[in-house]
């Protein structure tokens, strides 16, 4: 902890004066990165445009809002990197970070010009600041139970997991993401062959509930289902339209439950359907063959905060 | 009508033997157009890459899928633009063609390079085909009918208008489309300052509702909300949060209505939120300050239409 110390204030301020990093430097200071090559910068180009970490890796997140709420959610940041044109956003970010229980190593507030910026933004219109922060692991049982509450106890509500089986637009996994928490679902899981929740794209659609919201990544389809039968959790599965066959009761969408959302294209695989207790589905128009497939989610997720309100 | 003749059977196809367009062409045929200053090709790139037609302009459609949704649909094709990867596309598209209303004129069946065509086209995987129709004009009063059956009736259902004031997003105007008309929607409106639900983004996001449901473009909020009141529909906006002073009960959402949903950062300008009839706001977990514009919008009108089939 010795050297997460926080810049704004209250640690360490009294027996070292907080230093001003938004006091508007004009000049580029002497530690500011130029060179392309540098190290830290292949870092933040691989995080900021890459399709999410891999086991090890840093989470990479632009823009300052983002920040934020990684600080604000608890994450540790392993580097800060600044442009003239983000400067005036750090001090928020630190503020935030004296008010968390992360702080920002001040030794790891890099600066760098805004070309270079640029060249390592996943943004057409970088905002001049980006991060990376040490990603969380969260465990299988971490879904059932939500997240940590701030005073320690977890939510009271019957788990509610949703499940991306072969979502493959970035933006519809965040959208995911962003419903699911906003909709009281206690953790997502993005099988194999998913977009990664924690790709810059990802994270941004979210808005900064993937930085929240356990989340595993790439599990097997075939170890998920069998992990999900042994807690008694049920699988509800969605599709675009019915079946002839489908049990034509709706089913009852209380108690532990995950609902699995299929690929934009194809919907889910023959093994989901085939394991699902359930068939959920939107009643539509019949000239609309679908709905966006992060529509469908957050609609169904809709509908089960909906029932669990109703007849708590 | 003389020039606009269905290449693939029926119209004149006994006195002229059909064209076999999908023969599977290897050589450029003399009509290939090779050169970049083409004015075939500056008209398709504008369309491609624009922001959406203007009056007089053109609508551009890319992607077989899409351009087969709009002659589904009745649209005139102006021209049709032909790349060697994508000829074979060609036949079914003729074939949906010569099974509506509308044809595709013979003479405006061009053919370019596939190095041309990418030059033009606004996807990054462009798909080898893309077409030039003649944009609908419709008017106020057919937001509010829906569009014509194919025995030339109107859908007997209320009003339900859905109405975008300032979303910026194309992607996200399109996915208000798509399940506007999902969900019953009769008609949708982008006001002056949204994003245009006919440029190539959204129409792609709407999966070829755009190109069905009547769509007023580039209204100014006023006129829309005078003309709203003279027609007796009432006015419910949606908003993020419920303000305090919100009226509590929720408001009746059968009869006519239009839902106007705001733009993806400020949500609904003042002049609606004071007009407004009733305001709606989705229940979620506080963590989460808003959803995706397309989810929210989506998960009303869901609602709407659940409570007008139920109270049916």
């Amino acid at each position: 902890m010795a050297r997460r110390l926080s810049l704004s204030g209250r640690e360490g301020s009294t027996s070292r004066p907080a230093a001003k990093p938004s006091a508007g430097l004009r000049e580029a200071p002497a530690d500011t990165i130029t060179s392309r090559d540098n190290k830290w910068l292949k870092m933040f180009r691989t995080a900021l445009r890459g399709t999410g970490p891999t086991a090890g890796e840093s989470l990479g997140v632009e823009g300052p809002k983002l920040i934020e709420e990684a600080v604000r959610s608890g994450l540790e940041a392993e580097a800060l990197l600044v442009s003239e044109s983000g400067e005036a956003e750090l001090s928020r970010i630190l503020r935030a970070a004296s008010e968390s229980d992360s702080g920002v190593p001040r030794s790891r507030i890099l600066r760098t010009t805004d070309k270079l910026f640029a060249s390592v933004a996943g943004t057409e219109a970088p905002q001049g600041i980006a991060a990376l922060f040490r990603a969380r692991e969260w465990e299988f049982d971490d879904l059932l139970r939500g997240r940590a509450a701030r005073d320690g106890g977890y939510r009271s509500e019957a788990a509610l997991v949703a499940v991306m089986a072969g979502v493959q637009d970035p933006g519809n996994v965040g959208t995911v993401v962003r419903s699911a928490e906003a909709f009281g679902a206690t953790g997502v899981v993005a099988t194999r062959g998913t977009a990664d929740p924690w790709s810059p794209k990802a994270l941004r659609a979210s808005a900064g509930s993937a930085l929240r919201l356990p989340v595993v990544r790439g599990m097997a389809i075939p170890v998920l289902l069998a992990q999900l039968r042994v807690m008694g959790i049920r699988v509800i599965a969605a599709v675009s339209r019915a079946p002839d066959n489908a049990k034509l009761e709706p089913p009852d969408l209380r108690g532990k439950l995950a609902l699995f959302i299929g690929s934009e294209g194809g919907g889910l695989p023959a093994e989901v359907l085939r394991a699902a207790d359930a068939i959920l589905a939107i009643p539509m128009r019949a000239e609309v063959e679908s709905l966006n497939a992060g529509v469908a989610a957050s609609v169904l997720l809709y509908e089960i905060a909906n029932e669990r309100r109703a007849k708590a």
